[in-house]
């Protein structure tokens, strides 16, 4: 046994290599496991205004990268982005933390593959991280090691200069670490590094760093995932052939969340595919997420409805009315449910309620809700609700809501006087919001106008409304449009 | 910060006390986390015959105890148990471990208190560890430490007479501690121990120690929770009061495992009820659970049914074919589904399939059906399966399989020429099993015997088939009964 070591004379708890795969199991799907590193990198402390997911080739081995041009890490934070547990996020003005639990990187990451190296620049320093599954079987770890190596921005300077006084990038990172306060503490961890990562010289890691100098903000963080996840017939977990800009599960590994009967054209696009679920991971989106070189597309769920209602729903547990939309799915209508979020996050997507669980029923087919639950408590993976008390006296409401919400539009369309049919106003959402690529701010267009007709990057000052044609002016508030409050239930007054 | 500690010059990943709250919030359902206490007592590597589970209060404070009669811990084994990913569980001839992860214990007891301490006693030594939230956080510490204790069963006997001799247990365990050879190595442990625990002097601390003597065996473990959960509105989470001999979870915390809207009477009694749960929680009972006193009857479940048939199962990663036993419920007619097991221990319970999810359909009602499968990967808190293609082509499977044994039945019931109707041969089980108290294993009563006569304490020598009268005969084999092959089909042939 490996001597045990203390703190004021108590041992420490300690981590065995394999919790790192045990650790990583509660992510069952693999885009789970994606939406915590998204969500790394969303949260206020790195505020990332961009992150970009590739899928790229490193000596022979498939990799995964997301990098973002967020605060990046220096040696303390990137230490405990390698630990269990350690979780400081706070709010930065309106934006709340998703993280609370100092384990998403881990869990996440390891859920992709085997290994993982983190490579980030913040304001004054460098940094190099590496969290590895195979390193640490190779080594016969009996705890979890994690090599990390910083250096100093003015130091990495003096290496610029030095190799390219050079003309060669052969000049030796050993050297760069003799001006460094902190060289020989990280030389076996550089060691390490280089010995067991992708990157085994000095010059391949450096310039791998160099890297996150491409985006305007200079900082950021490099994630690459080597060794990616196969499923127990040894096929890649990914698909990344039949769309070139996307990442997809192969519908032999992933068709359906819940319901394994459903029929494959009603499985909601987002369950195999990451562009799909990229578009609706967030209720306000405020970071662009690209994927393999091409931006998502955000979808403003509410916004994209036809038939919009809203509706309001009291829990116990708090003093506000909890706002919801309803209204029709206008791209497909076999995806239908609830989209319910917590704290601008997807929890559960195309959850059905009520009237949409019965297969005999037609009400509610097409439905889609939107509602945040802040007040509910989101499960350990992130991908449903604690089910307690508090949980299922939401879904009991929402089923109630939804069908009060169907028997409104049914009186409508019997009250119906103007010509054209309900079913063609459920073509096209109510409303055509659009995002600014620059100041990432969503601006109502007027009717009329088709979104898929927009240029692939629109800027507020495209915008036919003069209002709202900067990027400096806010955002209109959602709630001052022109939907059509539910409570006035006119089907119940007659 | 702290100083971050290193093995061989790399910095080792560290757990921040917070972690144990996080990696807890895995088991949404309370009985998820003393399943996995349960799991630990029986696994091969403690081999308990008997596990006690009670409700206790140590200086107004309630408590959750759980003692065994297994094998022990001794000072490295605890800190294995204290940290986190060392398992290195083994199948003993034909029992093999459900757990595999090393993080059943972390995650179940801090899931069911916010403190726990270990005393545990092995051949030669006895061990006392603590794992606590609050006395972490009442020492602000950053990482997680785990005192533990460690006497030799020489030196504890020495004290115990120097004890008696003094006529008194005022003598010293720091006296005990010098004839110790680690002593000093342990002294700050003790005193955390003793300053932070429910024990505050070596004697009771003693004391406790010594209740795990009152069994036959000498060897056992005993856990003691404390600060136990409670609801978000400040309620106890668990109710002890409605059944004196009952641990169960107030209707208001936990009503249904997935579906909201089912009525309340059909919601498993082992949603709420741990001793209902506790009698399935393994396919073949091997350990005793006593709760609060009072030994829980285990159900031999797939014994228990009426009109029983037999089917199978061929997955595609596996060679064999996986029985299939489906059969009325004799008990409610509302709880019904499929129970599946992995490792003969339960993961989903009364998991509806096919047509018993049509709410308009009457098939499948009151129709239960058992499978192991151990072809399946437990999700991380071992309550459901992973999503995988493996799991969908089985629940579609079973679908098929139990609408052809409803048409079976359907089909028997027209050709039915005897004077009995079938639902009243629902009534009462195909067979009536018992298990010995003794030697635990399960014999097969002749026709007529009700088993609900029978004695609290049965043992083999009761057994009216003098063939199985005697623990040292083996079990009767399951397969070897006059069960109806489903391979018959017979209304298929008409």
């Amino acid at each position: 046994m490996f001597t045990v070591q203390v703190a004021r004379g108590v041992p420490l708890s300690t981590l065995c290599p394999k919790f790192l795969h045990a650790n990583s199991t509660s992510h069952t799907w693999p885009f789970s496991a994606v939406a915590e590193l998204i969500d790394n990198a969303y949260d206020p402390d790195v505020d990332a205004k961009q992150i970009w997911i590739d899928k790229t080739q490193i000596k022979d081995k498939e990799c995964l990268t997301f990098m973002d041009d967020g605060n990046g890490l220096n040696y303390h934070k990137m230490h405990r982005m390698l630990s269990f547990g350690y979780s400081d996020k706070k709010a930065v003005g309106s934006k709340h933390p998703i993280g609370r639990y100092g384990n998403g990187f881990k869990s996440g990451s390891m859920r992709l593959g085997l290994d993982v190296i983190v490579l980030s620049k913040s304001e004054d320093v460098m940094c190099v991280g590496m969290l590895s599954q195979s390193y640490l079987t190779q080594i016969g770890a009996e705890q979890i090691t994690v090599p990390i190596i910083s250096i100093k921005e003015t130091e990495a300077k003096k290496y610029i200069l030095l190799t390219f006084s050079n003309g060669s990038l052969l000049s030796s990172w050993s050297l760069l670490l003799g001006y460094s306060v902190c060289s020989e503490e990280h030389r076996a961890s550089l060691q390490d590094i280089l010995r067991y990562s992708l990157f085994n010289t000095e010059e391949e890691l450096f310039t791998e760093l160099q890297a996150i100098n491409a985006n305007r903000s200079n900082t950021g963080t490099r994630i690459i995932i080597w060794n990616l996840g196969r499923t127990s017939a040894g096929n890649m977990e990914y698909d990344f052939t039949t769309d070139r800009y996307d990442i997809r599960i192969p519908s032999d590994v992933f068709v359906s969340t819940s319901e394994p009967e459903r029929a494959v054209s009603s499985v909601p696009e987002s369950t195999f595919s990451l562009r799909a679920y990229c578009s609706v991971l967030y209720l306000k989106p405020r970071m662009q997420i690209n994927i393999r070189g091409l931006k998502v597309k955000t979808r403003l769920i509410s916004k994209s409805l036809a038939c919009t209602a809203k509706d309001a729903y009291k829990p116990t547990s708090v003093k506000q009315r909890i706002p919801i939309t309803f209204g029709y799915n206008t791209k497909s209508e076999e995806q239908y449910g609830i989209m319910m979020y917590h704290k601008n996050r997807l929890i559960k997507a195309y959850h059905r309620v009520g009237c949409q669980l019965n297969a005999s029923n037609v009400n509610g087919i097409g439905v889609i809700g939107v509602i945040e639950c802040n007040f509910l408590e989101p499960t350990h993976n992130k991908q449903d609700f604690e089910n307690n008390d508090n949980y299922r006296k939401t879904i009991s409401s929402l089923a109630t809501k939804l069908e009060e919400y169907c028997k409104e539009i049914q009186y409508k369309r019997g009250k119906a006087s103007n010509n054209v049919p309900v079913e063609d106003t459920e073509k096209s959402p109510d409303q055509n919001w659009v995002q600014c690529s620059s100041c990432q701010q969503w601006r109502k267009l007027p009717d009329g106008i088709n979104t898929d007709d927009l240029p692939e990057n629109w800027f507020c000052n495209m915008n036919p409304d003069p209002q709202f044609r900067r990027c400096e002016i806010e955002e209109e508030l959602a709630d001052s449009d022109s939907e059509q409050p539910m409570n006035q239930k006119t089907y119940k007054k007659q």
